[in-house]
């Protein structure tokens, strides 16, 4: 089974990151852009768990250890199933 | 309109930060992950422009700025649509 995990900051949090993106593209000519927000995003494939225990564990690997639950939020996904 | 754009080292690229989260996860007993792969997502906000627009830039932003194409490959979709 392969599990597509997104990490993003909050809205609330600045996200500096992406506002230096936003400028670069700016200053190439891109002036459609108005907003960029980046994150991260993890593939992870596994082995031998069913549907149902995915769901439990992939929760709680996203927030122990993939996101900081502080200022971070997740969402995921399966992309694959098996 | 909302864009999500997922970029990620290429299959035949070695992953040093997914192997560090992997055997993390291992040592916290989550043995049924048999890889992780990690990369970077971006959501750009788009004001003004057609999807047609947005099928020609977006492919351009991820190769010139967002992903290095010499080790990492990107695909991306829209969010949200407007």
């Amino acid at each position: 089974m392969k599990v597509r995990i997104l990490v993003s900051l909050k809205d609330s949090v600045l996200d500096p990151q992406g506002q230096t993106v936003k400028n670069t593209l700016h200053t190439l000519g891109y002036n459609s852009i108005k907003d960029v927000r980046q994150g991260k995003v993890f593939e992870l494939e596994l082995e031998g768990i069913s549907k149902k225990e995915a769901e439990k564990i992939i929760p709680e690997i996203s927030d122990k250890v993939l996101a900081n639950p502080v200022i971070e939020k997740f969402s995921w996904q399966i992309i694959e199933k098996g």
